[in-house]
């Protein structure tokens, strides 16, 4: 069976128990549409062609699937059902066929794998993913004998020996693409539920003579996501998963059950993570850096050797060099950040430029926005911004200049050139207890008024 | 047995293990003392009277009763000797009287109507809740045997018969108001510990030939607290309930295990929050609301689709309408944001309304504190207020007015004005190359100055 | 034997799977090197010798152990070959020698000292701590036979009634001075790996008449350290003795997990962390302080009553006196707080002494760099610095003196002045629509121009 695969997504369930206005497979995990999880899994296989499932209306689905092309399933008649709504796309297709859930997104490549090379080894027609339950009682039985799966055994309809069993049906199948077209025409909705089952498929192969297997993977795996809280465990287990890589990358991490990753970040050897650091999309960091904690880091690509945090937030668009520190109560959008430059304390820089080797004083900000427009902030290298200053932005300031401290700067600064931009100190000596006297008969008046208002009350 | 019921609070205990100077039953789970959680559930129930047991002198816990009566214990000499305490409060009541435990908090308001109901239906004189206990070895033993409690033995009394047995005594009980003078009236203390044990009642009632009976709850549910580390274990199991409501009310949590909430806190549907948030008291979440990760919120109403975080905290007293946006570093204290107003990053607003629309700049600072008093800041809508500004309450700047970046305004702003309060920039060329060459030459000096102080140690 | 102990460390090993370019053994556990623990928990047995064996040219390793002895084991030929290399700083000692394990960190004091009392009561020339393993197919089998050790059996070798045993060997041995040189010159590498083994230390001490015992731990102290996994699971072990110990002294966690404390952190009583509260090393925290969820503290004695957070940081070198108040997005850094100063939102303060009952106002910034030296700035008592101050240092403001918000100082205050250093207010009515449509115009430009460009591409 080296033929190409092909990969059904059913993703037209309803997603009721979400209480959400947002479709089941498109909330996220790993800040991914859960969708996407089942298909980066799925097109590892390469396979030849994909196609999801979905519900009528449901575009924003049909747009995470794109470009892979999308069906629809008219009514929610059941499994059975909506897998034969793929069939018009797998027209011509002779290779195995999987059938996989767009809400079961911790299902491996590795499992997939395994079930087509194994039922291309038996020669089988059918072969389905099954797992031993700690507690089988929800779950269909797989019933196997001599190697072969003999049939699929509904909860309900089992009977004491098949109660007994514990290993279960995930629901992820494997049907050879020859016969698929009549195994799933065969299939009847004569039930209870008026439902077209896709585990009647074994039976029917069965009795046209085909064989049927069942390949065993770990429970874990195969969580379906039906509410908001199944959709915190599965997204505990995938960063589990992405935390164990990391650390075997050569990570530290204090408390790993505090670093929340996304599925794409990425990481350099002897990172050292503390706890609590939220690593949102487009993230890599280079070797050596460390990041301390309460970090919330966003799209940025981190040099080698850099230190950032505790609590910094780096937003979208930046970038930063090796060797930058970045400290506490620091914001960062859109800006880089030039090699061993720093801003190490309660600074805004957006839309900035900071040259290498550049120092941001505390509290310094990039004043980017107007009202209207967002505008940039050049700052060359070896520049010293004293601090609490205001930046304001269209402006560039040149190579080793100086801002001094509570400097407002709106015109541009020259390479080596000392800005100021603040009032020179005027001291009042003896003057603050009389100030104090002032300030102190304000607030016994206005405590005199609110006690008339509330006695008038 | 419809009869009105009577709740008893024990809640005398001298909690020495707490090591702490505040009385045990008033350490906070959720952010409310744990006597509140007890007397919460009892409440439920709608009882006709709730009184407290409590300890000679303790006037915090009588209050935190209010306006529910106290009894004191004179001397700590055992539950039987407690529970008689209340027998005063308890004269004329003739329906079912509960007694439960100050320092159990978790037991729920199901859990002791089923007690009850139990107790009706089975015209028992006294009922109690048992559990069955992973590792019964603490715990007195529940003798159940034809549907009837026959005794409760204490572990250390329990012959290997019973030591075998794994329902447990929780200790809530209920005693039928007719019935309950003369059965703790009876209560001796002939034992080791000279104590009178309220379980005694079980026996006493039965040798005057009424009945007992054991209900059946969860282990979980009747955890008692002696110490911070049984406190944290109750906190948490009381967070999971919490979360998991919250959840299957349409939340999407990335990780709940890092989401604190208060016993209070409430949420629209399809609110999302990230990970390490913390619910102080009074908080109500609007639809479709975001709360970034590391956020702090407490005393405060928000609106829907609003966007909070990461690292905001707001504090009581505040307001916030639909659509608004707080970002990072930014602090509310009694502060009213009107519709889609903005304070994404470094600012501090205390004492403020801002107007709808309005944009407040990286850096404000709403100074509200003289030394003396507190005053208001009144911010029109459709202002924009420029970064790194002070704003010297009291203050009012009016509709569409702008201040320009890092000013002090100290007087108010009409509508459509602009206001400036910062000097103007001076630069001086080629003059940062000669303040370096001065600063290099200070920080040489002082190295040398400390070489030498260090020399003469 | 009362007889003074020696403990031998094993430290040469090559920790590959680290990936790291730091030795294994001086990863961090609770921000102490892993092998300062083994250290320090060895040293509390008062043992008269300490000798580290280590790899070549690990002279990290090396200083990690000063002021104790370190010997170089030439190759990594086995355990039996690295406790060999230290024979040598043996020499002369008579009593029980010590054989743990650098990577080993949780072994306690108490299981060393039970397994010395038991070979001096049992006069055994070699014993070994010893666990019952959840799963005990990696370790080796200690086989026990009327109260003596008969045999350590690898996992291997082992039959199947051998495996059948769960009692495992940890490593840890107990050596005879008198024997040690004779029992470890006896070993031999005649297996298939080549290696001295020094569990062969047991069948060689019972083949010349000696006697050998085990003495039981538990399991999770044994967890030899070897990837950044099983450092985080030892973090984790070692957080939780911590956390326990705090809450058991009378501090209250609202979510133990979430704290993280070095090994040297001190509290008083009654002190309440919130959630997400990590401790660097060098902390002390007095009684009834209460710190609250989100902040990094690190290098400073807190006394008592003092109000911390959420979102403060503390960086060494500082001092907080009794009722101090440090807010949100507060850095100090080597800085002194007197009694009840404050310091609550968005300042930075470094090099600074702050005098008891000071005001520092939001967005103060202690402006301690110039970009080549660092400067103190000086507070006296009952000062009051305005909101959004820079203090430009090096800075002195005498008592009771008062700092207008906005402020820029840079010239020394005297006592009870008052000091401006800021421009007066300028309101230009009616012109922010003027303003509002030259930068509505700017921004429509803007996006012409950037269209444009994009259409050139």
């Amino acid at each position: 069976m080296k033929s190409p695969i092909a990969v059904v997504v059913l993703a037209a369930g309803a997603g009721t128990r979400m209480k959400s206005a947002l479709p089941k497979v498109l909330h996220p995990l790993a800040n991914l549409p859960m969708v996407a999880h089942v298909l980066a899994n799925a097109a590892a296989l390469k396979p030849s062609r994909i196609v999801g499932v979905i519900a009528p209306g449901a575009t924003a689905v049909a747009e995470a699937f794109a470009p892979h092309p999308t069906v629809v399933q008219s009514k929610p008649l059941g499994t059975g059902h909506a897998a034969r709504a793929a069939l018009g796309v797998l027209q011509g297709h002779e290779g195995p066929v999987l059938v996989v859930f767009g809400d079961a997104p911790l299902v491996t490549t590795q499992s997939l794998r395994r079930l087509v090379a194994a039922c291309g080894k038996a020669r089988a027609a059918v072969g389905v993913l099954g797992f031993t339950a700690r507690d089988p009682s929800p779950y269909g039985r797989l019933i196997v004998e001599g190697g072969e799966l003999v049939k699929i055994v509904e909860s309900k309809d089992a009977d004491a020996a098949e109660r007994a069993v514990d290993f279960c049906n995930s629901g992820v199948m494997c049907i050879d693409g020859r016969l698929i077209a009549t195994l799933l025409g065969a299939i009847r909705n004569d039930n209870v539920k008026r439902e077209f089952y896709l585990t009647d498929a074994v039976r029917i192969a069965r009795a046209a003579g085909h064989k049927a297997i069942a390949v065993a993977g770990e429970e874990a795996e195969f969580q379906g996501i039906n509410s908001r809280v199944e959709l915190a465990v599965a997204e505990q287990a995938l960063q589990q998963r992405l935390r164990q890589a990391a650390m075997i990358g050569g990570v530290t991490m204090t408390d790993p059950g505090t670093v929340w990753l996304s599925a794409d970040t990425k990481f350099g050897t002897d990172v050292t993570i503390g706890p609590n650091v939220r690593f949102g999309p487009g993230v890599s960091i280079g070797a050596d850096t460390v990041i301390k904690a309460f970090c919330d880091i966003e799209g940025v690509r981190v040099g080698r050797g850099a230190i950032i945090g505790p609590f910094a937030r780096i937003r979208p668009g930046s970038e930063v060099a090796d060797d930058v520190h970045i400290g506490n109560f620091v914001e960062l959008k859109a800006t880089r950040m030039g090699r061993g430059a720093k801003a190490n304390h309660l600074a805004y820089l957006g839309d900035a430029d900071i040259g290498t080797g550049s120092n941001i004083g505390a509290g310094t900000i990039a004043v980017n926005y107007d009202g209207f427009g967002k505008h940039r902030t050049v700052i060359g290298p070896d520049v010293f911004i004293g601090s609490n200053s205001s930046l304001v932005a269209p402006l560039k300031v040149g190579r080793g200049a100086n801002v001094t401290a509570g400097s407002v700067v709106t015109e541009d600064v020259p390479a080596d050139a000392l800005a100021f931009g603040r009032a020179r100190q005027v001291t009042k000596k003896g003057r603050a207890s009389a100030l104090r006297a002032k300030l102190r008969d304000r607030a016994a008046a206005a405590k005199r008024a609110a006690t008339e208002r509330s006695g008038k009350n």
